[in-house]
């Protein structure tokens, strides 16, 4: 749970894009009292519209307007878009700024940023590792970053005041109840090829697989989804736009990554095949282990079936 | 939720493993009161205790004491014992009995079944589609089987009183709040590998890629799994055993649905490679949709999040 900090981390904060991190940053700058003024702007004028219905903060018609003397920018747009929109910002940053975003690959993005914001603003790259499968400003809301990890990747080399900065940054996503890991934003971009781009691109494949079996209705499929096929679907109903993005900027990682996945896969198919009953016993033994500590690191609940609603009447001891 | 049904459907209800499924039948009944009695056998010494300490119902010494003079024995072990456990019951079975079973692959354990049973018994195999990550008798509870489907596989062509045996082991099953689909064995396996098979091979092959890559430490994998790995992780706990066993007996159709995933996931690959964003893009879209279904039959919550507990206190309205 998020508790109000003692003094504001920021007097002004700016967010670009208003979906579910945009918006759920804007929650969490309220509840967590971590910036005195938040203000909006998003390209979509329907989105700044709701945005400003229902008080994500103080909603900018212009860019100008929006970062015009603010102390944090944050990009909170599809990772394709952060050129655009540091672009945009670029001209109004004012000195000692910081500007940073929340995409998913972060070595496309630091160049981005880099290549558009002055000489005197502060660049640090970002990413909370956290999400729903929901997009857009209704989907926000203040305890995503609670308890979840923030990676920030920032340049390195600099100077006194931009570590400040990068403290800074950290105090900020601290406040949201995240616990802030610095790293490069390649190794950033090859950790979450793993823990994040590949599930996605799986989960997607799958889900394209089973619609275009033609010896199984979607109706067949639907209604059995229960023994395992659902699980991969909540991840699969993820912002198209957003994981096209990810794929096309973090291409090296991801091909990597798939082509072990691959290699796997292709010797459980040979285990199979081959009626190799130890080998099969064996890996689905490993895999177990690694579900045993995501729950004791707290990043997934110990609940059957995720605390799925069909259960809560009658759930078991834990 | 599970009310109490006017009259038992059976009298006596047999369960030979006291596993996940066979312990939350055993709630199950007791709930529902579709049957007068249930007995208990596992040919594990502990778990046998176990079952007792926990009330599951009257516990057997022996398969022969648990399945004398039974209305119904359900075989709940994984698909591999189900020839051992047919051939264990079947100098027991009375008369008229029903002989079923619980796995996850039908041809093969509705062949064990008839070839072990004597001829005056009847073999209808069955497949309740619910199940968590957790295993053993402490694991069960009434409500797993509420509002899920559950497939009943029968023999074709045969008699009346067959017929009705299949009727009376349909009333059993919606007792505990399932609805239930008869299809033939040859079907379901089909049906089965893509919605449940295939996911749990590829749940279980991502675990073993993720601690396999060198560059990336099994630390990293855990703090940053909620970027979609963890997902994934929940059906890879699954008990060892049951799953090889499944791959083992439904091997033809999981080699065709696996070999159709692997070359949807080749095309993805190469749309990465070839950066071509708009494949990417109508591929993802499509995928999406199927989750939508999944939510609007009931199969799946729509809270974000399968809504995880750390979303409960501040989650967005739905």
């Amino acid at each position: 749970m998020i508790e109000p900090v003692e003094t504001p981390v920021f007097d002004t904060v700016t967010i670009l894009g208003a979906g579910l991190i945009g918006s759920s940053i804007a929650r969490a700058c309220q509840v967590s009292e971590a910036a005195k003024t938040v203000r909006i702007y998003d390209a979509n004028t329907d989105v700044r519209a709701r945005a400003g219905k229902i008080n994500l903060g103080d909603v900018c018609e212009t860019v100008e307007q929006a970062c015009d003397g603010a102390d944090l920018v944050i990009l909170c747009t599809p990772v394709g878009m952060i050129e655009t929109a540091a672009k945009a910002a670029a001209p109004y940053l004012k000195r000692g700024a910081i500007l940073s975003d929340v995409g998913s690959v972060k070595a496309s993005a630091l160049k981005d940023m880099q290549d558009a914001a002055p000489e005197n603003v502060h660049v640090i790259a970002g990413h909370p590792i956290a999400g729903t499968e929901h997009s857009g400003p209704d989907a926000g809301f203040a305890q995503l970053f609670s308890g979840r990890w923030c990676i920030l990747t920032p340049l390195e080399g600099q100077n006194e005041a931009y570590n400040e900065n990068v403290s800074k940054l950290s105090k900020f996503w601290e406040a949201f109840g995240s616990t802030v890991e610095l790293m490069t934003a390649k190794r950033h971009d090859l950790v979450l090829a793993i823990t994040s781009h590949l599930p996605h691109l799986i989960a997607y494949n799958i889900c394209v697989t089973a619609e275009d079996m033609e010896q199984v209705t979607e109706g067949e499929v639907v209604k059995f989804s229960a023994g395992g096929f659902r699980d991969f679907t909540r991840i699969a109903a993820s912002d198209p736009t957003m994981w096209r993005d990810v794929f096309l900027n973090n291409k090296e990682a991801v091909l990597e990554t798939l082509g072990r996945f691959s290699e796997d896969l292709a010797a459980l198919q040979r285990a199979i095949r081959w009626s190799d009953g130890d080998q099969l016993f064996d890996l689905f033994t490993r895999a177990r282990s690694i579900r045993k500590s995501i729950i004791e690191a707290g990043q997934d609940t110990a609940a059957p079936n995720f605390g799925r609603r069909n259960l809560e009447d009658d759930s078991p001891a834990e």
